[in-house]
């Protein structure tokens, strides 16, 4: 199996003031083509360092992915690194990034300079694959087998910012394909929601015990999203070994259950729309709305972070003020007296509320105490009740679930997003008809 | 200065389906006690190459950060590997975590299993920092000088799980102090919006030129929340200095005028809370509200990420729907047939409605299309309105801007963060009245 490093450069990774989400864009993709990627590493803009690090690199692997240091400014200096480390004998200017460079100064409304016109220049020993998103073009490097470093290897330079790379990763991984012979590995994730990792560990450890060899399981937790499962199958070419990875799944279900969400990439919020009744040629559209409190406007965000949800979701109300609580989504007064505004009561009367206020069929809501101020020994911070609602669009009746959740976290934001899972997480198996 | 070398370990990284965020929070947190970090790596949950790794970052560095491999699942291998290095005959249970771990299980309602007892368990060489918020312990092992490598060296095993170890740092970073004098150096980072970086660079290029060498400048570009710039003071025991770093952000402050909105951990939902007319013994607290249609939830959910909002922040409506945005925010019917939803007029009316609705003193409205789909050749995917609106609680009158965006991205996720922060940069020149 051919092997990659993969290395992103910049002092801003290193003081961390960015975080390199490159590597883990590109390590998914190149994995995706059966590279196994040993090693990820982030270093500065020092060129000595980056020529003997890269020069370690390309020695020990088949690829070595770069990312950073191609900007304009006078702090980037990966470019004359690989001119040196390629043996480049002078630069020359690709007319098809300039094009781009042109384009997208023109779009922004920003006049051409030097520095911009420099960005089109690369290593005469560089191939070039255009940069559609950006300035600075993507540099394939190749040195023969035989040559500098005994083994053939390839190195492929891409820009820093991380959705002009993933723009590019298409193109970059059918370079890497051009140039190498390749294996194949099989990868499937399923998503589960409400276990915590040491309890699921528990429940399949059995099944996890009576693996092939050539089947490996890894956790994959998050304390936000749930526990993902990845089953990797080395070999994916033998058909006997597919079925075999198939067989494991379908048990998985099997013991799971409705604890799982999804797949691959799936989440809660893609997961959702799916449930829906809304069958390309039917005449009625199943539509979602949202009220939310300690969320502040986060299940909206996720929901409508999917393309097309415009389609099923009609909107939100923030309601964050208890007048907002009253006055647009009918929570009754005493409601709030009586339990306040962290209760089930609350919850489910939000939830309803938004429902008929914005005529939709589903409707979720979230109330409670994100922190880090705030709470009582009742209800002390990380305290929320969410609800889901169903309302029969014909007699108007309208059947709610509710449940609370309590979050150990002192994060604000750890906090809104394990309310805001939860939330979507109970709107999934009320629509399932699945409730734990 | 004392060097280290972060590692974070874990097969979930290497195949992309987790993002190293941890080790950018180590990085900031060391370089605020002047320890200088060399490199970042990643690497897979296997043993041999643990080890090998870890010897080759203790033999090059001070003090070495270990992150991951903790978990009580199968595939952690990471405690073991720590014993071999460090040379340890058994383990020992460290009580104060385990205290830990029972309060965490019981608050979860889940039962203690074997594989959450030995969590508490470390090598007889470790020194235990409490993890506060998780089941699995900090390790600190000493390598003293004239042993195994020569010179002192540290290695701090730390959690894989991002809040964790963020909530642990300050313990860890006191750990480190106490056992190795340290250096000083000061960051100082200014946060601008609406300039690219090129043109930013321009700018401020004989300023840059004119830095002594012991201020350093770096770009922290985003394309989404705009330019920061981190001026870096090596040495900063020193008055002179310390004097000379403040000259210099002073000069910046006269070249890029209102470009700056403000400084650090600055953010533009963080800067806006300090422009309302809100003394602590004020009668009359200023108050905003958010109508939202492109960016689901977005712009609320930034600004009520920030902690003590809800004295300040009444609510918002998501208006996905068009009938949302007439019936809730008052927008008229001519204008949406007229000029469209994503238009000025709409975006100003939705600003208007919401600060009526929800009875605010500011607003600010985003209407546009996120794509990927959706679009037409006048109006194109990246194309959005803002506004945002001052409404003077005696008179009603209101005050309106907007601006219309054009994101080159195509990335759904990318415009709808963009169309956000322009909208609160809007709304942050308005209260400033520096409208650009």
């Amino acid at each position: 199996m051919k092997t990659a490093a993969i290395c992103a450069i910049g002092d801003e990774i290193l003081i961390g003031q960015i975080v390199d989400t490159n590597s883990s864009h590109i390590a998914r993709a190149l994995n995706s083509i059966g590279v196994r990627v040993g090693g990820i590493s982030s270093i500065g803009d020092d060129r000595g360092r980056i020529l003997s690090h890269l020069d370690n690199l390309l020695k020990e692997n088949d690829i070595v992915m770069v990312t950073g240091g191609l900007g304009p400014t006078k702090d980037d200096i990966t470019k004359e690194a690989l001119a040196t480390l390629s043996g480049a004998k002078g630069t020359r200017r690709s007319e098809e990034q300039m094009a781009v460079i042109e384009s997208i100064l023109t779009r922004r409304g920003i006049a051409m300079l030097d520095i911009n016109r420099a960005q089109a220049d690369v290593p005469d020993t560089a191939n070039v694959i255009v940069n559609r998103l950006g300035t600075a073009p993507i540099m394939e490097f190749i040195f023969p087998e035989g040559g500098k470093y005994g083994h053939k290897a390839a190195l492929y330079s891409m820009p820093g910012v991380p959705y002009e790379t993933i723009g590019a990763l298409d193109d970059v991984m059918a370079a890497i394909k051009a140039q190498f012979p390749l294996d194949e590995i099989l990868h499937r994730t399923i998503g589960t929601f409400g276990l915590a990792e040491s309890v699921l560990a528990k429940k399949i450890e059995a099944w996890e015990d009576a693996l092939p060899d050539y089947l490996h399981l890894a956790y994959l937790p998050n304390s936000i999203y749930g526990v993902r499962l990845r089953l990797s199958c080395y070999g994916a070419h033998d058909a006997e070994r597919k079925k075999a990875l198939d067989s494991a799944v379908a048990e998985l279900y099997d013991l799971l259950g409705s604890y799982i969400y999804g797949e691959g990439s799936d989440t809660l919020q893609t997961v959702i729309p799916r449930l829906l009744q809304c069958p390309p040629d039917a005449a009625y559209q199943e539509t979602i709305s949202v009220a939310e409190s300690c969320t502040g406007g986060l299940v909206s965000n996720l929901l409508t972070s999917v393309p097309g949800s415009s389609v099923y979701y009609k909107g939100s109300v923030t309601s964050y003020a208890n007048e907002v609580k009253m006055n647009l989504l009918n929570v009754p007064e005493e409601v709030l007296e009586q339990h306040g505004a962290v209760s089930r009561e609350c919850a489910e009367a939000m939830a309803r509320g938004v429902a008929i206020l914005l005529d939709t069929d589903w409707s979720v809501a979230t109330t409670g105490i994100a922190g880090p101020g705030g709470g009582s020994e009742e209800k002390p911070v990380g305290t929320c009740w969410v609800a889901a609602a169903h309302r029969n669009p014909f007699s108007g009746e309208i059947e709610v679930a509710s449940k609370c959740i309590k979050s150990a976290s002192a994060s604000r934001e750890v906090n809104m997003q394990r309310f805001a899972s939860n939330a979507l997480n109970l709107l999934r198996l009320l629509m399932q008809q699945k409730l734990l």
